[in-house]
């Protein structure tokens, strides 16, 4: 796109060449052919030294910059809008059944719904009104996907998985696995015996919540495994059997939840932080990025952080200790100098 | 189902309405028209407020409930019996190789073998008695799957691999990808190259042994990736090339054994733990969540946890330090001020 | 492949049985019908008691063998060479586009291109020369796949995703997915709302990249995520959006790197390791397995682990804490036992 019709779209003014733009870019990461932008002067040495072909900049910017100028009101929002333009259009799931996707006669299709090509749609399943199912999709017997879900291609949803409204399922999602259960021990004769526990129940994920690509739910053991409303789940993390996510609350890449815990409201579990099963976490806590929680944590701490999971005071009592040692090492070492001197002197003094 | 037609299955007694119940729960997750059970006195404060509309509980229990009760000698295994009635009907795998799929005109099926919707098993592969291959698998050449192994949707093995009988293998599975294998370093002209070696074996899985969804498990440099019989691997985990996992072990989830590491008889590997390459694990060993292992463990210590991992009472040995400091500084502030005294008085005592 | 035929293949002689051998493997792990190697007369315990059929020795070895031996100048080179002659063929992947697979009319196939079964390709794509697009890849509308790159199955690439020349995707890679961000609050009425960023950017792979089996990629909110050339990514790693790694790097299993950070140039990100958002990690730094980096790495050190990452001294430092603590009490108690003594001394010596 132009720069100068891109300024006509943004409502901004061109200054300078009007060069051709194909991406948005951070100053720093632009290639020539990019739009950046700035709003801040005390960025002004980042302008110098951007290879961006155009840059958005405030009405009152006087420091000028090594490229074309897009001088808008707002340069955030508008490289925000620019970047809408340049996005690669999201792709149109029209309504209908792909002819090689394969949906079982019995499954129950609502309004206007999309399946894409090389989907398996079993029996008994159910697809609301305006849902998207793209290609190479698992659904599996008596699945219900409520209306306005989009799940992403390769994703596979085991038989009984019910999934609310406006949810979206990204590539790879594995919902309703075996969760991992196993009873072992000794035969009477001393052999080893391990048997897996029948996961007899299900995984049901509320409305409008978002999973990221290959993130795995298991199925309860009995019951359900639950996911509450507007609950966001990153990459790759992992939800054991029977967990209860309550809603509102955030998941972030390779964490995991093991079996049967539960997670309040409005939680923020960060990156590759872990949740001991069969305890409670309560509403609005956060868990630090890799801080394992061993124990409930009753809100009393807000954020936590560590292994096992600590306030961050205690934290870094932890990490100031050499420090802390050193110092009464010294103080050990003038102790006995001085009773050292004492006790010479006392000698003398006795003598 | 009515409650009442669930007492005489379970050989209980109804008391209360005759309700519709359609799931089982545990009682505090339990909603309406879920079946609850308790078997303990002590709970009887979540019998009161549970939201259950039926709870089996023993004969003997006088502490009343909210709903209906359904009286049986065992709860909890009454329970397991009514999920098995609730749960949705496990899907029936039938024998026969699906329109769809494609299976090479060379490849060994045994008998009764499924093999579902556009799956691809590539020549040479041989596939055992009572396979079930679902949808969307991609069996590469010359693979060799046992009897009665389960391979559900979209899991994939790389040509060679080799799995026991009896095995169950989740969505998302991938075996035999490369191991993560280069040399590197810097030509004669000063320039670095990177060069992939080549990972020429495979990987082999014994009898029994299940994997959890999107587990990785990598082919070997040379000979085999090993995985001894009834090991259990959750969801996942990542194991490298050319490990050895002797049999009778668990993995749990997002847990990862670098290339080489050898795993004994009977360990248990923790949730998102971690095990260095090139170590040995001594048999009965398990290392605890979020544990680092660097170096190999010859089963002195049965239990380890921490990054190094230590045992646990190393690790509450660090997380106590912070306390043990703040007592060594009083204690230290008591002996200067009894040294300042005794100073004090010797001057007087001497002069 | 018969031990005399092996010995004439590799240059050596054979000494023993003409044996049956079908693989390679390691002295201690070889089974029957494995050849195994050794160089080294401190390893002549290990040969002993092999269950090798044969064994690779140098000419000067002395120290027997309880199996067949082949005799090389150099055994380790010599088991390489035979790990090759018994490794599974590679698969043949023809150049043509398998019937089944669905690649849009629009899409520019380069020479010479492999696509497999049940393979979509959408509709703007390019694919380059001598590229092989294995069975069951989703790549989105618009992607483009420089020449001789190698894709393995259930790949996933959603739209607008840019990768070099001579790339590796192992299976159950997925490019491009939404990366994670959200806005959330109160409403005036008090309830709270949290709604979706657009991710308009896309994922960008440069030249000799290889990406391990299950690892995510997000597409950026605005620009592109981008690794950069030969940088080498093991499997189950997570890459947020917007990620910048500048090349010849590598990230090793089940590592992290959250949005908007920057990865310098010949960097090792080790196992289960965590980069924090936003910040940067100078050219040639290490980060150790599970260190946690919360803030910018500027190279002054050039190994960091821990979490909070931090020195190997450091670490060290905590680790010996306990120990250094027992030590100071131990001072204390004999400073408190000699200040005891003294006070009586000068109890007398006053007295």
């Amino acid at each position: 796109m132009k720069a100068s019709e891109l300024a006509r779209v943004l409502g901004g003014t061109l200054e300078g060449d009007d060069v051709d733009l194909f991406a948005c870019g951070g100053l720093e990461e632009a290639r020539p052919g990019d739009l950046s932008f700035c709003k801040d002067p005390r960025h002004a040495a980042l302008v110098a030294t951007t290879k961006a072909s155009a840059v958005l900049l405030p009405p009152d910017w006087d420091r000028g910059a090594p490229c074309a100028v897009i001088r808008v009101a707002d340069p955030d929002h508008a490289c925000m809008a620019a970047a809408r333009l340049f996005a690669p259009p999201e792709p149109v799931r029209a309504p209908g059944v792909h002819p090689t996707a394969l949906v079982d006669s019995s499954v129950r299709l609502g309004k206007e719904v999309h399946v894409g090509a090389f989907t398996v749609i079993e029996k008994g399943a159910e697809i609301g009104d305006n849902a998207v199912i793209e290609a190479q999709v698992f659904v599996g017997e008596g699945c219900r996907i409520g209306a306005g879900t989009h799940i992403y291609p390769q994703v596979t949803l085991r038989e009984g998985t019910i999934i609310g409204r406006d949810c979206i399922l990204h590539c790879g999602v594995r919902l309703g696995g075996d969760g991992y259960g196993f009873t072992n021990g000794r035969r009477e004769d001393g052999s080893i015996f391990i048997e897996k526990i029948p996961q007899l129940g299900i995984v049901e994920i509320g409305d409008g919540v978002e999973i990221g690509s290959n993130t795995t739910i298991d199925r309860a053991r009995i019951g359900r495994t639950y996911i509450g409303p507007m609950t966001k789940i990153d990459n790759l993390v992992q939800i054991g059997h029977n967990v209860k996510v309550k809603g509102y609350s955030g998941l972030i890449a390779q964490s995991g939840v093991a079996g049967s815990a539960e997670i309040g409201a409005g939680c923020l579990i960060w990156a590759q932080a872990g949740i001991s099963g069969h305890i409670k976490i309560a509403d609005g806590v956060q868990v630090g990025p890799q801080a394992g929680v061993p124990q409930s944590l009753d809100g009393s701490a807000k954020y936590v952080i560590g292994t096992p999971a600590m306030s961050m005071k205690e934290l870094a009592a932890i990490t100031l200790a050499p420090k802390l040692i050193s110092k009464l090492k010294v103080e050990i070492k003038a102790l006995k100098a001085e009773l050292e001197a004492l006790k010479a002197e006392h000698g003398r003094g006795a003598g």
